[in-house]
């Protein structure tokens, strides 16, 4: 009988925040890739771009024109997906056509004047603002939104159309699938363990180190035990914390290090500006602030599509759409690559 | 008060296959788009490529030669995310860190000896033969496996690395995520309203008509209700069938109708090889074979990414991915769009 070995053969993992499962097959990696190669991402941007709306002084698609500001900068989305006033669709009666209504608010935060940085690459103050301006801005949309993502698509491969380091917020007047199935998912863990899913998730990993990337005082990067993209991360403090709002200015520091850390990692993997979706998930707010949340542990889910190297990315297509999710390599074998990177930045490394 | 206007106002649509909720955004459609631009499929295909492991008479990976086929060709995948064999992961005693087995087969099927055809430029009867070969490949993986996913990844832009045409077979030991949601939710339709989901559902689409696009005798084309991407279709016999191995041979000739329409109008949208991932679900095999599944219809579900253009995808990114998936376009924008498309492909129109 052969013995089992998570890098020769498949098998599934839970993923205790989704209820779903993934099927590991890291055997796959064996296989010669014939299929799609990417554009690698550009690497030459100018510092300020007269025709980029997302730059200080310039004038945006309506007209309004930026101020010259010189940390981060908030506005409103220029083509929302969400507005605060759309109408109510009515109600078919037919259970098979139901409708909502939705209204909310998208709007977009630069992280830096400088079109040429990005969040490794800017100094640790300046990181720091952006974790000052996320919290403020959840305060303030949470007030009455029950739900704001705050997310950051990374480059063009990740349909982000402007090279500036920037961040959309979108609040809306419902709880979408998304965060809807990790409330469920860890409330149900808390009435049955009696303590938070994720606080206990992120002392199991700091015991067991394996799929540790980076840690601090506060805060833990992990490729969870469920991760779904080659080099998926999930950051979590190590205190129990809801939301973005409640970190102390300890913490703040502290994300804003162990953010520098890993995305520097990220770079260094296939040295390119790595690309990537990011988004935090904390309790939901407006109604429920009044709520006990305490099943709730705030995190931030980091999914980069890059499996082969800069170009060649993971496909969710066939198999991923219609049946379930599949990787090709293990999270252990991810995390122990990314650990491995070297702290500095390939971009400031003297040669 | 302004009225409610799907094409003008967001909205949530829900969906009764997953108990999932999509954002109808239809006014983003406005917003110009400057980001990534795919490379549009390859058109000049040779009909045989000495290289192509795919090709009859062609020697593949593993040493083993195609024999001259000349309709349909089905092999054992030479790079299998599911082998028969593998060993148990052993028990983790932890809540949070749980593994099981996964065994399964994975096979290929060439659609037809060339490389330069797709299913819309096949011959009717060689469509009929390849919806023969699926059920016959369904009943003979599904007298043992729970689940059979036959799947067609189309175009490099949806991961296909092989030009020839061709689709995948997976069967697995488990019922994967989406097929295992499936079923619960026409399972719990079953139970409060007496008869399947989606039989229902299609005597209304074939009513209410704004979201059909194709339809014969035995089948419907619709972009659902509660379609997420841009021109994603369902394809639905009009009569409760459980699986392929079910259908009559009146019926399997209307599916490879219907297909070739289908196919048609989405070659014909932007007059190019259109890209997508489609699959079958259908009720589930080996052991429950046994089991009632009248809950349960048989239905096809394609998902094109193609948004604007032939190099135009729709991106599922940041808020999609952490929140909740989000269209640009009504799905009876995009029904009528494909509905009044031409039945005759353009490669095959004269001018
Ligand atoms: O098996 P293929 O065609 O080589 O690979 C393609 O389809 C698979 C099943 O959907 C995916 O896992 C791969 O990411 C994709 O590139
Ligand atoms: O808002 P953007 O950056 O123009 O657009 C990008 O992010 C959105 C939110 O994830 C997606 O809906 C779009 O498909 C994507 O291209």
């Amino acid at each position: 009988d052969v013995s089992f070995d998570p890098k020769e053969h498949q098998h599934l993992r839970y993923n205790p925040l989704r209820d779903t499962w993934v099927l590991v097959s890291a055997h796959r990696m064996k296989r010669p890739w014939a299929g799609q190669v990417e554009k690698p991402p550009e690497e030459h941007i100018p510092r300020y771009d007269p025709k980029n709306p997302l730059c200080p002084g310039n004038t945006r698609a309506n007209g309004k024109v930026n101020p010259d500001y010189d940390s981060t900068f908030l506005f409103e989305n220029d083509f929302p997906a969400l507005q605060p006033d759309a109408p109510d669709p009515g109600v078919d009666q037919h259970p098979l056509f139901q409708t909502r209504a939705a209204r909310g608010i998208c709007k977009v935060m630069c992280f830096h004047p400088w079109s040429d940085v990005t969040l490794p690459l800017m100094k640790k103050q300046e990181v720091v603002k952006v974790v000052d301006k996320w919290a403020e801005i959840l305060e303030e949309l949470g007030a009455t939104y029950p739900w704001v993502q705050i997310f950051e698509n990374k480059g063009a491969m990740m349909g982000c159309s402007n090279p500036h380091p920037h961040c959309q917020v979108w609040a809306s007047n419902f709880l979408p699938n998304e965060p809807a199935l990790s409330d469920r998912c860890q409330r149900n863990y808390y009435q049955k363990h009696g303590e938070p899913l994720l606080l206990e998730y992120a002392r199991q990993e700091a015991e067991r180190k394996d799929r540790v990337v980076v840690e601090n005082f506060a805060w833990l990067a992990v490729v969870p035990h469920w991760a779904t993209w080659p080099y998926q991360t999930l950051l979590l403090p190590r205190r129990h914390v809801l939301r973005l709002t409640d970190l102390t200015t300890e913490e703040r520091e502290g994300l804003a290090d162990i953010m520098k850390q890993l995305l520097t990692k990220y770079d260094n993997l296939f040295e390119v500006s790595f690309p990537y979706s990011m988004g935090w998930h904390g309790a939901p707010t407006g109604p429920h602030l009044k709520e006990d949340n305490s099943h709730w542990q705030l995190h931030a889910h980091y999914y980069p599509p890059l499996l082969r190297s800069a170009t060649v990315k993971k496909f969710m297509v066939g198999y991923e759409m219609l049946a379930q999710e599949q990787r090709d390599l293990t999270p252990e074998q991810a995390a122990e690559k990314l650990r491995n990177l070297p702290d500095q930045h390939y971009k400031t490394r003297e040669n």
